[in-house]
């Protein structure tokens, strides 16, 4: 069978499994959602509109975002790839690790791909060294804000400091916010609304983990550049947006008290699993996303816990970790528990 | 506003209006789809299997496609651009008229475009001065059959004979047949059961059209060179295909009754809309698909029809085409003869 780069193949065994190795909310989808999706069931039979018009509306009430600023894809995978075809850029700079698609998105494009490593002695916290980095022969630079696989979210200062390097030197940086509405004081990280600072400042972000919409696909990128976001918006195909993802998109903006209950599930489940991962002596990078990022001296620890019909992202694929790297991502409390009594059984059974 | 490129346009509008403009099966979406947008519900928040092996399998099943012969994505539309950039053809042959996303996706990927122009006269077939356009220094080459907008079909010997000289001089051939199952003996048309003589053989098919899946998006290409379809399915991002749309795809495959009834409905309708046509002195081009294209003196055509709430495609913007070219898909007898009525009106207006 085909390697998958990714987590969340929950399609490759014949019995029910536990994914801890995609990072969706695990409330599941909103009832809002739900409901859209079957009462605009009789609209599905024309085109998308492939402006987005109801979506753009719908961000400009619930978020100040205006319509000129902003465009959305199938998934903020298609959006990167978007971007980086919609940009061209010769050069581009990548933290390491971090989110494999923007280098395969870089590399369709034929463009080269620096790496600045960050530093585990440093729990892989982005530092000042990144600056020397950004000269003016770049092009581009993502920046995945909290980081994936490890958690680690940057404070907005050190964003923005980036971003007025960049600027300086005719980079454009993509900051990928996927992650940010997991985090409890996300303003502390997130740079959106300092987005009209920078025109240079493409921010990346997604329906699909917030409001668990994976399977529905609608991502989107905010820039206060609207020539910029024109040349994305008709770069690939112009139906990009489903008109289910459209109608899910526009229910899931309403969502609000959805969003507190998530963060609330996920910061004291978050405690949980770290506190029980450091009794299990693993090493835990202290992550602030809904995600844990740990090391492990058993390097067949994903592999066991298929036998439990447990699924967790092993980071060995991650340019920049080696193998006894594992991602998981914060469920709901009976599922975490149940992972723990694997770990448990695990390593009781091998010592 | 922006100008759209495309057909569809419903959302322009703050009234109801009945669009022409897309080539859409009138029947809807089949009940089955319906039924199973709303029985997967809870499936929606796991992101989708990249390798979309429920689709492969129920092809298999259904259509007798090996699953290695088969790539799946976001719509025709997003698979033409997978093809472009898994292959990044330097010159490629079109013909024109023709559906425009070929030459979009190929310009996004720099390619040199050459045109083969349809000869108004010969009623846009595509005739024998073709294969002398087929040289060691092309790349890749697309058909649309039948083709876009004039519904055109060519049969399979002439398309053959061209997969045969693509193959002599190392050139990909992409035949589009998203508008081959409204044919009325579609197997005279299509190469699908050619597939496997031919490995430079793409073809490009479509559940949008003929299911009603617009809003949906779903699109395939089949090819019996599986190192190629290997490359189109890794190139762009890997959750290309939404879980709705996978459990949409499977859905509509059983339904073949839904298919038949289409074929009779579309084919009694164009009937009578070419006869009420050419009553009133339109040029018709004889369609055999679900779309007529008709020539008229009235360069306001399309204009004129709004203020009665009607869409038609101007085609003016195809290259190889002027002002004055049109298309209207065939829709149900109602619909049709409502529009047979506006046009009645606009034409009894201006003697």
């Amino acid at each position: 069978m085909k390697k998958l780069v990714h987590g969340g193949d929950i399609y490759s065994y014949n019995k029910k499994v536990i994914d801890f190795s995609a990072n969706v909310n695990p409330l599941g989808l909103p009832q809002s959602v739900k409901d859209a999706i079957v009462d605009h069931i009789d609209l599905y039979e024309n085109y998308p509109d492939p402006l987005c018009r109801e979506l753009k509306d719908a961000f400009f009430r619930y978020k100040n975002i205006a319509a000129e600023h902003i465009v959305f894809g199938n998934g903020a995978a298609d959006v990167i790839f978007r971007i980086v075809f919609a940009l061209k850029p010769e050069k581009a700079l990548l933290l390491a690790p971090t989110f494999s698609e923007y280098e395969t998105a870089l590399k369709t494009c034929g463009c080269e791909v620096l790496h600045y490593f960050l530093s585990e002695k440093n729990r892989f916290a982005l530092d000042g060294g990144i600056f020397e980095k950004i000269t003016t022969d770049l092009d581009m630079m993502f920046i995945c804000n909290p980081e994936n696989p490890t958690g680690v979210a940057t404070k907005k200062e050190l964003i923005l400091e980036i971003a007025r390097k960049c600027s300086e030197n005719n980079v454009i940086l993509v900051v990928d916010e996927c992650f940010n509405d997991f985090l409890e004081d996300e303003t502390q990280y997130s740079v959106v609304s300092d987005r009209h600072q920078y025109k240079n400042l493409i921010i990346l972000k997604a329906f699909t983990k917030i409001y668990a919409m994976a399977g529905i696909r609608l991502g989107y990128a905010i820039c206060s550049d609207e020539i910029l976001i024109d040349k994305i918006s008709n770069t690939l195909q112009p139906w990009s947006v489903s008109t289910v993802a459209s109608k899910c998109g526009v229910a899931a903006l309403g969502e609000k008290e959805y969003v507190l209950e998530t963060k609330k599930l996920i910061c004291q489940n978050r405690e949980y699993f770290i506190n029980e991962l450091e009794k299990l002596r693993f090493l835990v990078y202290h992550s602030k996303a809904n995600y844990i990022f740990f090391k492990s001296n058993d390097l067949e620890l994903a592999e066991k816990l298929e036998a439990y019909g447990v699924l967790i992202r092993s980071c060995s694929n991650y340019t920049g970790l080696g193998k006894g790297y594992y991602r998981i991502a914060v469920k709901n409390y009976d599922n975490n528990k149940f992972l723990i009594e694997c770990l448990r059984k695990i390593a009781n059974r091998q010592f």
